[in-house]
């Protein structure tokens, strides 16, 4: 048994940070785990001269990532550098020098977890990603170990904690868009740029990776379709609170036997759905199974520490497995064959909100265009609109085939008692009904 | 590589139904996991009469428990016939004969989890029991795996579905204990004697088993401070509510520098807390680590397909472990010893309702009381008592020592204007304040 493992650091941002104190911290625990002390021989960072919040010798930093990677005594690569292409070529240098790698980084797992995972496994190596997805949650554990003899057939995530907030807000103080994300950009919990977390593609990477391991399928970052939050208003928190909804960002996958369906948009839950209570910057997984049915995982989405730890985590399983001889030996192919939906294969339920004249019949038109198509109504909630000749009206429709609702909201537009389609969101996690 | 693995079940009872028809239904999944088919070879029953709902081949089923522990070809024993001593026997039987052994057995675990251990460990046999606490929920995989690089100072748990589904109901349809007591024996939530269930036997054994693996300190079954909820009236959920609390049957464990803590009792949380918004039968797991902060598992606790995906889980990572040849290999013993708190290092955060004299000064003498014992106050709800020369005192305090609140509940008794000590349980989850 080595008398030591060295671990070498590729960045020493926020997660970067975390991993150095985790290890210092907890050293104690660590040598109980894996038998040895665990030391941070090299850290690759990009300025000398920036000052840090983690105590850690001047020799161990270079600006060189060859330092890092080709040091003979380092054992296992954590890469918490960010960003897609430089991370992706070192990573691959790691591995094929026979390093095993674990990272944080989404974006690369995303685009390009396949290739990575097949480059690791032909070189004996481990790669490991806990902290890519949902931060401090131990959600890829739970659905390849702990759930991994079940048929997973949906995951449902809030999976980007600015969003979450955003919309937290907007319900709970009544706040618009624009304050909400602006209070959210003073507290740090937004970018300055907030556009890949607003729009959901910082979501869409995140179910990307879920949807894979879930369903054991290679999903690609382009299956996922995608929609952002910009255009929600409190207006549409409001009415949806009056027939019982929160709004969340949701991350769906689900599949059955005609394929897999991801997407990534706001919409409607039952108040009593477990993700509906998921609160300001909070992350949680729901995951359907058909033997288990439901579980959630809930936790903090990203910090310094909480992906710290699971960053730490996978470096422990990574050191059990050279305990043990057996690295790079764990990972396990896709089971199936991609198979996604058709448009006309998706059924789904909708909130739908018009303007509308206040005029006889109105009502009647709408209800023929919807029959016409083969929707049926849930809920209808009808609101005149203050100092205009408009009423707004609310229409919350049982499920339905997708196909059928876009022909339902082109031909809305078209008739003459709408003034306006506000706005549409798919309800999910309500019964099948 | 072997050509097949075989199975040993001890017991075809519902969970024992339901890892038949999980390994028959999954067995593509299971190939493409483990590699090879998955095959039940041996079936020990108690009655070979009795009408089951799941098919299996007469062939398989004996009463023999030898028969299923000694026959040659299997590889693995998962017991699912519940009881104590019976099934200690025989598993301490499989592990010497070098079978590896799954369990869903937490009285067993709870009471004997270490000598089983100790005995897999030097038998090279693997001891698995995901499917011993909560059911379906992968929350052991999660503390030992996802978490194992976090300082856990916290799990508090609501593991008995039982009593989950009679304080939902008590709480949301204003029914007294009996009542929904009653309610939940007819839907088969409790069963017909539900002692062990309602008097917090059942949640204390899961909670022993959490501790010991959160903590890594060797906690036994009488280490757990056990209070049921049979006493727990309507009226105390309703004030409760009036300020801002939920109840639950809280199984909590909690340490320190000066020592862990463990007990099982009706709490109150903040209604804002994660797990004051699971409700019915479902089961949830907070965690809180040093690093991660708050993090939660929810999901079902009990049931016939749930607890077997958490069995078959565990089955599949003996198989993973006997292709890589690492069996037994995996334990790890607790890092600590056992140090408990004594009741002078315990702080708790009370709710307290009394009955009270409506005379001038009364509110002064128990205020004096609980001052000259260092207590504070955070909330106080007087209401008068209908017909009757007495008012209602609900007190919840600020955090203080266990043994100061000893000697209150005490002289409380001894005070004139005191006529009753209604009611008096923790409330956790709040600030430390």
């Amino acid at each position: 048994m080595k008398e030591k493992i060295s671990i070498g650091l590729l960045g020493l941002g926020t997660v970067g940070s975390g991993v150095v104190k985790l290890i210092q911290n907890h050293q104690e625990r660590l040598v109980h785990q894996v038998g040895c002390p665990v030391n941070i021989k090299k850290v690759l960072i990009r300025d000398t001269d920036k000052k840090r919040d983690v105590e850690i010798d001047d020799t161990v930093l270079t600006q060189d990532a060859n330092d890092v990677i080709h040091d003979a005594d380092v054992d296992v690569i954590v890469e918490v550098m960010g960003g897609v292409e430089e991370a992706r070529t070192y990573i691959i240098d790691a591995l094929k020098a026979r390093k095993h790698v674990v990272t944080a980084n989404k974006d690369l797992i995303a685009l390009y977890g396949s290739e990575l995972e097949e480059i690791a496994s032909r070189n004996g190596c481990d790669l490991l990603y806990e902290a890519s997805v949902a931060g401090g949650i131990p959600v890829l554990g739970g659905l390849a170990d702990g759930l991994g003899s079940d048929h997973i057939t949906t995951v449902m995530g809030i999976v980007n904690g600015t969003t979450n907030y955003i919309l937290t807000k907007m319900d709970q103080e009544g706040l618009s868009y624009d304050t909400a994300l602006r209070n959210a950009q003073e507290l740090g919990f937004a970018e300055a740029d907030p556009t890949a977390d607003v729009e959901g593609l910082d979501a869409a990477r995140k179910m990307t990776i879920l949807a894979r391991l879930a369903f054991s399928m290679d999903i690609d970052l382009e299956d996922v379709v995608v929609k952002g939050i910009s255009k929600v208003t409190k207006t549409d928190l409001q009415y949806g609170k009056m027939l019982g909804y929160t709004m969340k960002l949701i991350g769906f996958a689900d599949r059955d036997e005609d394929g897999a369906e991801i997407s990534v948009q706001p919409a409607f839950l039952p108040e009593s759905h477990p993700l509906a209570s998921v609160q300001n910057e909070f992350n949680a997984v729901y995951v359907y199974g058909q033997a288990v049915g439901e579980t959630m995982f809930y936790g903090p989405g990203a910090g310094s520490m909480p992906t710290a730890t699971a960053v730490v985590s996978d470096v422990v399983k990574v050191l059990k497995n050279m305990r043990l001889g057996v690295n790079g030996r764990n990972a396990i192919l896709p089971q199936f064959e991609k198979k996604l939906k058709q448009s006309d294969e998706k059924y789904a339920k909708y909130y739908i909100g018009l303007h509308v004249k206040e005029k006889v019949g109105a009502l009647a038109e709408i209800t023929q265009l919807f029959a016409a198509n083969n929707v049926s109504f849930e809920k209808i909630l009808q609101l005149p609109l203050k100092g205009e000749e408009l009423a707004e009206i609310i229409i919350v429709t049982h499920r339905a085939a997708q196909g059928d609702f876009d022909v339902i909201f082109q031909q809305l537009n078209d008739l003459d008692v709408v003034t306006e389609l506000k706005s549409c969101y798919r309800v999910e996690g309500a019964s099948q009904s």
